[in-house]
């Protein structure tokens, strides 16, 4: 079965399946604010037309200077790119021919990044139903590992790490002169994050990566940012396409950073959707990976094969994202973003009745 | 001296000057169509927002197919690219370590992508004023050349070469086993162009780029496609990074390539100004290449120093291109592109009071 590697355009699952695509489609399979963009970034959409005409700044200088502001860094410590999955890109080619620890399961990208660039690829398979990090099995596997990816919180799980273990990690990684690449794509859904930037200065081998298209739902505008000491950004950037980040997305940034209120809003929508859509689950015996962010593992412990579950889901236009090309999940599990109340209102509304079907 | 790189962005050259900006400005550094955009592209520009929300197509099907039936040509021999320059990395990444032949004067992206993947550079001169391409020179330098960039219409001469005579190197590449990478970023902008693209099923060895930001005036979105065999457009497309062309440039393609009378029509307005243009400057003695498209080379022969002329036109609040990093021009000549027809006409106002002064 060739199954499509990533969310988003479902055209390619149903075809995948051999399934019709039903007219009415709810697609849960990105992990995006279901609030939309921000009403701000509309307002002004036009007033990005009329840049368009110019080249974008390559040194995207504005965007970084809102950044800057933002985390308290300096602007030499930041590297704007065309995308989350661009950055990771770029690292990985700083990469080329090293060994790589992958800590699964998690975002495919890593992985098909540094095959891309002939690494080794060492793995570390966190278990089901906690997916927490065991970092004192992870740290008697630093030896020879020249950099380890670690997202937080996890794609696909949801699953926030503590930072105490992120930081034991870290110190052990310097240690080992091991890179530590640290993925914060969704670090702004959660409402208790801990902040690891701070700690960019005091270590070297310490590289964010974050995302800006989740929370301002504009995946389709490639948006996101790199912190790390601004030697390896000089590193890092060298490898950069001139002009990667168009003039839409670099604009788009600079509107939606001044909307702090927007994130507050977003992540208190969240907890009560998951609130509700967790307390369903549970009543309903479909088990749940422990997200504390837009999205989450679901199956049915009642079926075997989660696969029917999928092919039942989408022919009743709820579209949610396969986890076959996750190693160590392999299709057991499916992954729901949440999206707008009645929206979720449907998916339950589906789910009690594939029960009912299938008891 | 520390030149800017590239055209846009003025403020990087009066910085470099330490020269302060004029409150008008006209911009005669960047080669893009001084139209504008198509008015399509404007009247449907918010229609583009309400996709932002989702992922950009990763295999671009759409802007392909209008492509593949413009050219027609199979979508599998298309690539899109985030811009020219994107296009140019990605194949740069196919040659790394390898012998590269470049040919100078010519856009400095090459050799600057070719360094970044530690090709060893080759370089063959060609020369003012009429800067023709040498093929019987060029094909005893293909002796153990992997690849060579070839652009046409040169950036920044402007000169067309004749299509006898790249069909001649093509051949002598293809024995050579060289890969012929001609970079037709400004091949819209011909009232005569003679394309090449139906000898990529025969020379599997050409790898044609172009831009398509140039014509439709649209440089801060990004676009440009590579059309090569389906193996060569395989392996270099293994390189890019996912989802690497957002949505607004994806849409604007598909927009702009349905104008095509949009095409002719600045064309022939490229004709009208260049004719303009040439004619003053032939009648006081300025030096200009012989350009097809909308940009071209100029000096004054009257002075031995461009960078004077340089600074006497930035203080007029003219910005042309400097060529100090044009190898073989090394800043003796500026880059001008066509603007709109009043804003020529201050060129021409301003180049005749130099020369009041300059007598």
């Amino acid at each position: 079965m060739n199954w499509p590697s990533h969310g988003s355009n479902p055209k390619y699952l149903f075809e995948a399946l051999d399934l019709p695509i039903p007219k009415r489609l709810i697609d849960f399979s990105a992990n995006i604010n279901p609030l939309g963009p921000p009403p701000e970034l509309e307002a002004r959409w036009m007033d990005i037309f009329n840049r368009i005409t110019d080249y974008p700044d390559p040194d995207a200088s504005e965007l970084k200077k809102y950044i800057s502001e933002i985390e308290q860094v300096d602007p030499q410590t930041i590297l704007i790119g065309n995308g989350g999955a661009d950055l990771i890109s770029l690292v990985s080619r700083m990469l080329s021919g090293k060994n790589v620890l992958i800590i699964h399961p998690t975002f495919s990208e890593y992985e098909k990044n540094c095959s891309i660039n002939e690494c080794k690829i060492h793995y570390h398979q966190l278990d089901a139903p906690g997916w927490e990090l065991d970092v004192k099995a992870l740290r008697n596997k630093l030896d020879g590992i020249d950099a380890l990816f670690l997202c937080n919180p996890n794609n696909p799980t949801g699953v926030q790490y503590q930072s105490e273990a992120i930081m034991e990690l870290l110190k052990a990684s310097k240690e080992a002169e091991c890179l530590f690449i640290l993925d914060e794509a969704f670090y702004d859904m959660l409402s208790n994050y801990q902040p690891i930037i701070p700690f960019v200065e005091e270590f070297r081998n310490l590289i964010i990566i974050r995302s800006m298209t989740k929370m301002f739902a504009i995946p389709g505008l490639r948006l996101g940012y790199m912190i790390a000491h601004p030697e390896v950004i000089r590193r890092i950037g060298g490898y950069q396409t001139h002009w990667s980040v168009n003039v839409p997305a670099l604009a788009a940034g600079e509107i939606c950073l001044q909307n702090r209120s927007f994130m507050v809003e977003t992540r208190n929508y969240i907890i009560e959707e998951r609130h509700k859509l967790f307390t369903f689950f549970s009543n309903e015996r479909y088990v749940h990976s422990p997200s504390e962010v837009n999205f989450y593992l679901l199956k049915d412990t009642d079926t075997e094969d989660q696969l029917s579950l999928l092919r039942y889901l989408l022919t009743h236009g709820i579209v949610p994202r396969h986890t076959f090309n996750f190693p160590g999940l392999d299709g057991r599990w499916l992954r729901f973003g949440i999206k707008q109340s009645s929206e979720n209102d449907r998916l339950i509304e589906v789910l009690k009745q594939w029960r009912k079907h299938h008891l």
